[in-house]
């Protein structure tokens, strides 16, 4: 088949070279896109007496025509053609005639498929924000439900001092809202339209860029049509944000996964959200924690691969940059799909209540109450660290904790102590006493929990 | 030696198992936001009656002299007390006695590294932004050299059309000004503190956090105190910026390089910015560039290294966050010092300007304006392609170029073309025609240049 | 529809909670693997006598059913049924009825999955293998065609010495022999089944590993059950290799890319394997190279991945594992596709013998011979390359080269300098008397290459 | 300071860019490497009548002289001479006078510095084997303490099934065994000596590179000089090597982690290698797993930054590849350290074997068996599997295990089961009875761990 492209070639590529660099099979997802640029293009052409209103008049009726069958799925896309851009050129022209070539004027592939781009990630970054905003609202559900459930906070996966369980949901909240801002902050440099840069190097055409800007809802078009055509720092940035988001999930997955073992048992999953195995009838997995969990590596792997690929490229377009968009489809697929999965996953679980009040009531995270005790009474605080610390062990050595230690033992580290230590050594206690503005303290957690309200929409 | 955490233990680490897990040996370079951050802390504890006026006075003397010390450098640190926090309180204690335990008081290393964190990013980010500032300024002023200096433009490599000089030195303008916007940004996730957060879970202590942002300097708090000792994620966004600004100054480092090749030879970069070789005398090596451009990989490899750091990581504070600072530091030095010399090397560089002519007016980047020409003439675009396509290879078959070509042979390919093509194919007047809104058209590139400026301090 | 692992589960998931959970998507690229493994497993299971001869011929006899219908691409696979395995196992039973159940006797998913896995890589590692030497000949067949084709050898992109073409051919031919020899490496990891781990911990059933590892040809069973489903090191190898790989054909193709310019015009590319523009006809551009050098990018990516994926998941095997097979499947067809078209390029590729003559006789990479002719004479090699350094900055400032350089200007600098000098700085002498072990010079660049035919098969 | 290499520079850099492109920061850390390279250089020239016997004696004099304050860390090393090879080469000048300059005869620092990477490698990588043989024979060590305790084996961490805890261990012992493998593979692409290879074409001079080889203890000899200066792929090969191995610390430090929480309680850390904490006295953290586990990031980190330093590098020596150090460095520092403390932490770590005794008594981990059980009765697997799925949801719902079960319940569900049931429930008769080759039965783990020493000296 011939090549659009073809006038100076004197042979022609055989048909599996073709297929290596052929972007069809992978771009044919910027359809919808494609098609709405180039109307917009050509309307603007109209609008400038660049194109006559018959050959615009034809162009966009056959446009309309692409995109119908487009939506229904009734294109059929062809190695042949390269690309998403001329292929639906040749369909152009086999459906209107010759004037479809005319589309092309003024215009590259260059700055069409920047443009798609920009348009791809203007229309879902705003629904990767909607889906946080929704999970963060399920996060505030379960806060709320849980702000009098104690639990064991912790350092180093070792129990480090009780804390509200609402507290430690709310990390995530906003670790989310951060994600959010940078997504939110991205758009700037993505609602920014390259169409009108030509190859490269603008065009001899009378076109008006901001008419196009307007016809396609941009706020402002590239000031440089060179980095119109080579920027691709708007698809590394959502990549960047797309990671540390799903780097945050990973977190969240593992805190889920060691919550649902046997040992820790601090929540049950609902069986929507978990799996059997195919071999072992008691199994119930967390398998859908495990699966977001895994799928930071490759959101990792998507932002690698393209800062990899502009690594050391000379300007303008090159051909490297065609591996752009596989990378970007595929984290924009795992960052929508992780954040529905996690958010009816959290909404469904259950917090196993009577064993985090167990568990708080029998370990040492009470520890440092005994510290703070005696460094209110005077006793510099390594001073009295160290006090606690052998009392620890004391009790260890007993197997017993402290608030089952008499008085009089206490005393032997310290005369400090008095009979009051049994009031503060309480785990409702010491989480209550946590008051410090953004502590754990029953207050503060909800009034954090109110601020983080402000937040949403 | 004792530990400061030493009461519950029996038995201590040998001295490499010490060495393996102190970070004393990098994080001194926090040294001046520790004390920094002590100063703020005990000061606040003093305000609000939790250590007497007088312990505060003394404490606040032996941080003073230590931070004497500290500028000149005469601070010994030692593995045994791990880290940096550790042993400015081993020192203060052996300097004003054991009052110095108490700085202590409702503080832990956790919030304590973080604020130093905070703090350093906080003062070099800046600095970051002053110095891309600065290259944007000796870049507008090459650019403003070479605003009607002709040369060719490229994709793939291959000589595309003719452009102005500037307009191809302005893209890094953009890059750089994107760059700039999100290191800004990301200050807004900076500027927070995350000090009296305690171990994770607050302080029983009536601490006044708001006191203590105000005396560092912070606009805000962190709302959540097991948030704030777990989280990195403002050091994974000032490694993302920077991969995205290395990896623009990898793609200039790159052109510089091919620019300086005696094939290209369009620039000649001061000697002071090159070297050469220990056994060919004749070269003159564009090292820096390349430096730069092979600096990329570290940038990748910190951001890749912090990522898998946090990656599946439960909360709160793990040891495994004592990884976040090698790649902060180095990060951050690479970034300072690449910009650095990277504006040296563009301000000194000379833009080889006969050549830069000759190269244009030696090949095929007018190529675009004769189909263009045609296409203005009414023929469809992808007709107008085709016939300029052959036109091309008639040239190259006699070895010569469009501009050579005698209007006879080119009305054989189509009657359209007229005496008027040799004007339309000048370099000069291709480039001046490409007057688009962004374009390279000498006006254009002026505007530009104009619009940029606006964007500097 | 009911789960194959249902019977603790009182609910159901709902179809989009499946669908992001399924692995179906991408795991049937191993249908075929998976049926040979059945294969396998239920002849080892008759000839045990776990089962009966006619539910095992049953078996066969339903799974050659599917083989025959999974090549003709006629099998339908349902995400409700997660996976490869269970897609499989529920075709079986729905064609021979619940006798198909007992395939599963003594097996689980996690050996069934990771025997799969070891299947595809054994069968394909060595088509890569293939492909490398496939490639290996043709770099030396271009290389046998340009033993004495003088040429520019670079440092830092500059000019050093003049070096036969070919020499600078075959450093690929190395570098793809040691990629070689890494994926053959590889092989004895991949060649070690797994299947009879069960879940993890062995089976109960008294199967025979060793029958099975013959029937599908493996040399070795893993010596440990819990090791054979958790590990994924042989496709993290795989990975690796592959990275390595594809950051050499990127180096391949920057010079593919770089002789190609206008500028350097080194070789000329087939029309079969470079591409047109859209919008200038004129150009012809080197997109293969191009994109090839572009594809290293998702072979890093990939790798990072994995190992991401891997980093910090406890045994055995964790859902997370899932993410293990799209980016193999990746990298693979990244690796055969870039493998075969660089070939074809580097076959098809004309080397512009003329240009590299005269570019080599007009440039200073002949200084080194000058310093090396002093330092035979006597004089310490530093100040040989001082006085080389001068004479090169004086035929620079005049515009001419070392040999056009008069006798006495040059013994101004030296009186060591003789008639000869002008023999010595002819670069086909500079090359030919290169003749150091593993040199450029010709009779060892032939050498060297007769060396090279022997790693070949 | 006048530059080695400056006769045609007209201007030096000034001494903060000389700063950014020195290598003397890092590279001194070759300064032994660097010698050995020169005292065999040196003793070759000698050895071929390239320099006068008595140069050579003066020079070696000299190296030995360095060497001698090398190894006392007496020398003093300056920016100014850029890296290790012109500092060594203007010390031995000053030491020895202009006879010094000779050493450079017939060697450029592109060989040098390749040669330095090579012998460093050369002597450490055996070392990384021998840690990894020493942490192997510690955990056959405890896995021989551990064959008979019963522990839950685990997928996606829940009891899947119960194994032998020596199983378990054993896991690790073969993930270190393919690494060591690898290491001792990659010694293959490590020990070729690249010395002789001058800047990248060779020398005219009549050295004997095999001589050279000789002399260092290299087994070959780079083939293509070309290829010697610009190979990398040897540092590659280890930083791949380790980033696997630094995957397999990750996965067992995660589980030591988890071990060691109060609700798993499965082992107990030394004291030697655990921290506590500035403020929760009762903290005993498994710092070190901890750090090792996020110490992967930076193996991570390292491979990346090598792999895209060489992205997209044309031949040969490039400067970028001065990158290729300080990432080596701190990766062979990390294998090295967190092999060493991993051995020590295993070998002290104590196994709680009573409660892993309970843990495997209050599970569901021996469902399997029911269904393994009715399978063996001639219950297709499918319908077995359903069936204890009820069972097993039977018992959840009332509070017990399957043991507990009175048989009458469970014939409800199947009269296939009879009173030997309770016989192959009990956890010590699964594990016994899973004695399939590779199993976790106690005499195949006996056996497994009798030819795991076989691969070790």
């Amino acid at each position: 088949m011939a090549k659009l492209w073809g006038g100076r070639f004197q042979k022609s590529a055989e048909s599996w070279v073709d297929e290596f660099g052929a972007s069809i099979g992978f771009d044919q997802q910027l359809v919808l896109e494609d098609i709405e640029g180039s109307v917009a293009h050509v309307t603007m052409l109209g609008a400038q007496n660049i194109l006559p209103a018959e050959d615009v008049t034809k162009i966009l009726a056959g446009l309309a025509q692409l995109k119908v069958k487009a939506e229904a799925g009734e294109l059929e896309f062809l190695v042949a053609n390269e690309d998403i851009h001329l292929n639906l050129e040749k369909m152009l022209i086999d459906l209107i005639g010759p004037v479809g070539g005319k589309l092309h004027t003024g215009r590259s592939r260059n700055d069409q498929v920047a443009t798609d781009m920009h348009l791809f990630l203007k229309k879902r970054v705003p629904e990767v924000v909607g889906l946080i905003e929704n999970f963060q609202k399920t996060i505030i559900a379960q806060a709320e439900d849980n702000i009098e459930t104690i639990a064991p906070g912790y350092t180093h996966l070792q129990r480090a001092q009780p804390i509200s369980f609402a507290h430690h949901l709310m990390v995530y909240f906003w670790q989310l809202e951060r994600d959010k801002e940078r997504f939110i902050e991205s758009m700037k440099r993505i609602d920014i339209l390259p169409l009108g840069a030509g190859a490269m190097a603008g065009t001899t055409f009378p076109i008006d860029r901001l008419k196009s800007a307007e016809l396609l809802g941009f706020s402002q078009v590239y000031a440089n049509s060179m980095d119109a055509v080579s920027d691709r720092d708007f698809i590394v940035e959502f990549l960047s944000n797309s990671a540390l988001l799903m780097t945050h999930l990973s977190r969240f997955a593992e805190e889920i996964i060691i919550w649902s073992t046997d040992e820790f048992k601090f929540i049950e999953l609902d069986d929507a959200f978990s799996t059997g195995s195919s071999i072992m009838p008691q199994k119930k997995n967390p398998d859908m924690a495990e699966l977001i969990r895994g799928k930071a590596g490759r959101a990792f792997g998507n932002l690698v691969g393209l800062l990899t690929v502009l690594k050391g490229t000379p300007l303008t377009y090159n051909k490297d940059m065609q591996e752009d968009k596989e990378g970007m489809f595929d984290t924009m697929e795992t960052v929508l799909g992780s954040l529905k999965i996690f958010e009816g996953m959290v909404r469904t679980m259950v917090v196993n209540k009577p064993r985090l009040h167990s568990a708080v009531h029998s370990d040492f995270s009470n520890a440092t109450e005994l510290a703070d005790y005696l460094a209110t009474k005077g006793m510099p605080f390594r001073e009295a660290h160290e006090v606690t610390g052998k009392l620890v062990f004391t009790c260890i050595q007993q197997g017993i904790y402290l608030l089952d230690l008499p008085l009089t033992e206490m005393q032997k580290e310290s005369a400090l102590i008095e009979e009051d230590i049994y009031e503060v050594l309480a785990p409702e206690a010491a989480v209550r006493r946590r008051n410090s503005l953004g502590g754990t303290g029953f207050e503060q957690v909800a009034n954090q929990i109110e601020i983080a309200k402000t937040h949403l929409k």
